[in-house]
């Protein structure tokens, strides 16, 4: 059983600063603590999980030697951030630092510019690794990637994505990009348009691409509506998913 | 200002019990009820906002004659579901019942089998309304399109997109739909398969297409993967995103 102090600490890592503090973050469910344990049980600093999470899971806690304490639903409800909690949560360390590894040459990936929606965010996370984008670019004012909710979105996908969190301009002069495509009013269908490698910048829920990143935009492009069409716009998260699936089209399938 | 009998009324209609019982639900948030105000003024019933929201409205709702009651923040935070809310909420009346006018020779539309999850019901119901879907199918164990956060991550396409609420196998056979789309393991990737006209069914959020309703696809298809990527699902609206995305590339665009 956990004392209120240990309650405690565990509350304490649902808030960014004590994250930054301790290096560790929460990961909930039992589908990203099932990966933890299989592909990276080092990450894990201590696994808290009901009496039956564990019986089923015994020969990979022995295998890992994973720290672990058996908690009862009403303390995995106090220190969980869900509703109805998933049987197990981990207290994990954050991830160590790794170079952006993107030849822009041949690839394509995304800049996310200030996208603020934990849920969006995870969801982009999930979808950079199904198409094959483990490094991403995220403006320091996006959804930090350690919060609860974005690694609870991102479905265990973001011990895979790298989300490298720098200024756009940085971005573009560091790795020598050439091509910065951009959804923007009045621009050519991304079905029409050929499209090439280079870096894609999704704008903020509501805004759009900030003023400041705007001029760096060399490459516009649009998704088409139907005429007469009431929407205004698309969900950020389901905007990039149409634009990322047309790319992985034209470029890689 | 509001009496407590007229707060737990608004209150009451958080739950689709009573939804159903008084055929209202509501609608939160300025964009939504700005929507209302200026194209379905008669739907609404009462809207309830703060003194700002409404000393800028002054020519709609003098036009529309809409009922209305100016309320202090703490009174809208009571009737609200959302955590910040957000000026202006409307008690609106449930849409009238209309046909389900597809014609399926020329066009394409969904069916959500157990759509769960509120945010991309929601989401979801945006794309129909961008991609030229004013009609979309759905189980019955799908979420309820009057669900406050399906209406609210609808951004006003709720207005305008129709959810008919039907079993797989008559919806296929009241429209003659011969072309039953479906997303499965092992099928052609969307993008060399040939799309046609006809009905796209989006499997559960965990679970996928429903056992009974599998055998009513007759045209699988899969959106193909990067090599070597790690996530084995994309989440239910991105990849509804993607399908839609494609079918109308290869049909409208």
């Amino acid at each position: 059983m956990l004392s209120k102090n240990q309650i405690k600490e565990i509350q304490f890592l649902h808030h960014k600063k004590h994250r930054d503090l301790e290096k560790n973050f929460i990961a909930e469910g039992m589908k990203f603590c099932d990966e933890l344990l299989k592909s990276h049980p080092v990450l894990i600093k201590r696994l808290y999980g009901t009496e039956s999470f564990f019986s089923t899971r015994q020969q990979w806690l022995q295998q890992s030697a994973v720290p672990h304490t058996v908690v009862d639903d009403d303390t995995l409800k106090k220190i969980s951030l869900l509703d109805t909690p998933n049987e197990a949560l981990a207290v994990v360390h954050y991830f160590s630092e790794v170079p952006a590894a993107v030849d822009f040459s041949t690839q394509f990936t995304l800049y996310l510019d200030d996208i603020r929606d934990p849920g969006n965010m995870g969801t982009i996370i999930r979808l950079a690794d199904w198409f094959g984008m483990p490094h991403i670019f995220a403006s320091r004012g996006s959804c930090d990637i350690y919060n609860p909710k974005v690694i609870q979105a991102s479905m265990g996908a973001a011990m895979r994505v790298r989300v490298h969190y720098r200024d756009l301009e940085q971005v573009i002069h560091a790795h020598g990009i050439t091509r910065v495509f951009g959804a923007l009013l009045n621009s050519p269908s991304i079905y029409q348009k050929s499209l090439a490698a280079g870096l894609i910048v999704i704008g903020n829920e509501g805004k759009g691409i900030s003023a400041s990143n705007l001029p760096l935009v060399n490459e516009p492009l649009s998704i088409p509506a139907a005429a007469g069409n009431g929407s205004e716009s698309l969900n950020a998260a389901m905007a990039t998913s149409i634009i990322v699936s047309e790319f992985f089209r034209q470029l890689r399938a």
